[in-house]
């Protein structure tokens, strides 16, 4: 029987948090390099194969990548794990959709709004092109939902807020189910709206971004509200 | 060396997804038993130190709960981490705090409208408890930050809303940092807010709920403005 518990953590998971505050006091960056195994082991006064357990554990949270060959680097985007609000285990998914969709109406208004304060020219380029490739992949019937979530990654880091970016994740999921649901029949307003977002960040029109955003939602939660009887 | 990785994941790693996908299809809920490690093994086609490394990885996703003796269990709000969204690794605690609160703004006031339009008696109970708890401690200098974010956490539940209570690691991590910065300051104001959100839930009047959690919150922003020269 293994011990992982609150009260009773296991060597290798001590060991992860004694990394973690390893990684925080010499304030290691996305990238940088951990020293190998044995350096780590004796910094650390334990053996390799502790090492090498406690590495796979903060690999599972996102806190290290481990590449065969190469060594051990600080993840992007460090401990933000993959579906961190447990999404997946949520069975009823319309209504989850649903209820995904009133917190985008919280956020991400509020997200437009800022980026059109905050965002620098490198931001502002790269957030067109992403507009861009988005409407050319909508008009050729490309799935574009990987560059549908990157145009809303692009703006939420422009907003330059520390948490907005880290809530993308939640956007993320919820992203593949509106278009899903909503695929085909939105083409043209989301093309529209996407571009009216683009516009305003470009302008630094932050009542224009917020009310560009705005409709870009109600249009989605029409249609789900449409094809939804419980709403 | 390892090799855990987008393109090439470990054999646990694997394993660990083939156990995610049992779950989901068994249906399983937080406090569900799985099968011993030899009987999964043998579900698995795998060997049982294989599951045993596999369950470490879902245990450190707080997809599952290890207990010495017991079992190993489905784990409460399945695949929420701690730090879901990896704040332990922003630096600038300041700029954190504050985005924090931005967030909280969009949020919590949302939070505490649907809770009045949607706590059951239950809810109502349990909300009422934790507010007076938190008061009494508040008045005898006891530490309340957990209380506090119990309380927070009743309000998220009874919204019903799938999402908010997923939502709520954001705002525990925010609240001890608040606590830290305001603390005595705001003593009454957090007592008279409270009430006021635990009234206005318990009249289910959702302007009222909206009102007094904008209030708590602005509160909080005064403090932490005036001893923040960058905002």
């Amino acid at each position: 029987m293994m011990n992982i518990d609150e009260n009773e953590k296991s060597l290798p998971e001590k060991l992860s948090d004694d990394i973690v505050k390893y990684i925080l006091n010499k304030q290691m960056k996305p990238g940088d390099r951990l020293p190998n195994e044995s350096i780590l082991a004796k910094e650390m006064g334990a053996g390799r194969s502790s090492v090498r357990e406690a590495m796979k554990l903060l690999a599972s949270r996102n806190i290290v990548n481990i590449k065969q060959g190469s060594g051990t680097y600080i993840a992007n985007s460090t401990g933000v794990v993959e579906d961190p609000l447990g999404f997946t285990f949520i069975n009823d998914k319309k209504k989850l959709t649903w209820d995904l969709l009133e917190i985008r109406f919280l956020i991400e208004p509020y997200i437009a709004q800022t980026a059109a304060l905050n965002a620098d020219d490198e931001d502002i380029k790269i957030i067109e092109e992403l507009c861009n490739e988005v409407e050319y992949m909508l008009n050729k019937g490309i799935d574009h939902v990987e560059k549908d979530i990157e145009f809303h990654k692009a703006i939420a880091k422009s907003s330059k807020n520390l948490v907005v970016p880290r809530l993308i994740p939640i956007i993320n999921s919820s992203i593949p189910l509106f278009v899903e649901i909503t695929n085909n029949i939105l083409k043209d307003e989301t093309i529209e709206t996407h571009r009216e977002i683009t516009q305003a960040i470009k302008e630094h029109n932050p009542v224009k971004a917020n009310d560009a955003m705005y409709m870009h939602l109600v249009y989605n939660r029409r249609v789900i509200q449409s094809k939804n009887n419980n709403h």
